[in-house]
């Protein structure tokens, strides 16, 4: 950020009065312009035993596959978001079962939250951000092609809840650069 | 927003190429200024049975009575935005017991998640934001002076959840204005 959104004039780091973090603050105006987290959502969507994954078609992680997520939109819900980032992504209707995952990932300033979801009428397909979508056995699961750490670890905990048919919601955090982990895959 | 916020000329609200909704984009040099929901995080303070709350000592709805709860930053995990609010406007050093609710409010852009947590060593006050920090008994939460409608939400939820002796995790969202809901008392 180098200029103010409101007036146009440059804007520098200081700590507000009151404050105790730096903040870009406007030369001009004085608008403080705050930066906070984003929401990442998304569904692991369930058909018949099998998880709907999708082969991201766009960087990063080109072609490795993912769970639907994407960030949230301002006036929607997080679960309105899920379910629309399962409809883009892999052109698949859910019924939402619950809250299932929460991770945070401070270092690049996400939260990522996933619902647990059925599939309606067993119907997908890739939307334009993937190049395919497929069921898969979570026997079949291919880990050493997963996009990114969260959905990683979503991932390993919902086969660990299918063996002991027990799904609580899971709040966790993945502090490592991803790039470091999406390594070790 | 009427800057572009990395070259200062002017935005237009446009659908980019490949999206569905209207952005900020500059007329220079074309980047996309995405505007998302911010995440208000904070706790339910529990101590000997009590619930601790905060007077509020700005506006909005100052003077009324609030969980001590405000915007997640950069850099840190729910789990510690919401500890670092209750340092902050309760004075108090807490333990965090699980999450307890997440309450979407779409009509302003805002996600909020409560954490149930326990007081360190029983001590607190009142931060810079407070007038003061008081702990109630459940039977005697001030109702009719509660902030905002997810408080309030949260803090029924909860009086409800140790009548029972359970404590799950409660997804729920208000659609309607703050300020109608505000003014039911
Ligand atoms: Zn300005
Ligand atoms: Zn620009």
């Amino acid at each position: 950020m180098k200029y103010c959104s409101t007036c146009g004039h440059p804007v520098e780091q200081r700590i507000p009065e009151g404050d105790n973090r730096h903040r870009y603050v406007c030369i001009s105006c004085e608008e403080i312009h705050y930066q906070n987290p984003r929401i990442v959502a998304g569904t692991v969507p369930v058909w018949e035993g099998k998880i709907l994954l999708c082969r991201r078609a766009i960087e990063p992680r080109y072609g490795y596959w993912t769970l639907p997520a994407g960030f949230m939109e301002n006036a929607e819900t997080t679960v309105e978001a899920a379910m629309r980032e399962t409809m883009e992504e892999a052109l698949a209707e859910v019924v939402v079962d619950g809250l299932y995952s929460i991770i945070d990932v401070p270092h690049i300033n996400q939260v990522h939250m996933f619902y647990r979801a059925s599939l309606k009428d067993g119907r997908f397909g890739a939307g334009e951000e993937s190049l395919e979508s497929r069921l898969f056995d979570l026997a079949d699961i291919p880990w050493g092609e997963i996009s990114f750490p969260t959905v990683r670890k979503t991932l390993e905990l919902f086969v660990e809840d299918v063996k002991n048919d027990s799904f609580g919601v899971h709040i966790d955090d993945i502090r490592r650069p991803m790039s470091a982990t999406s390594k070790t895959g």
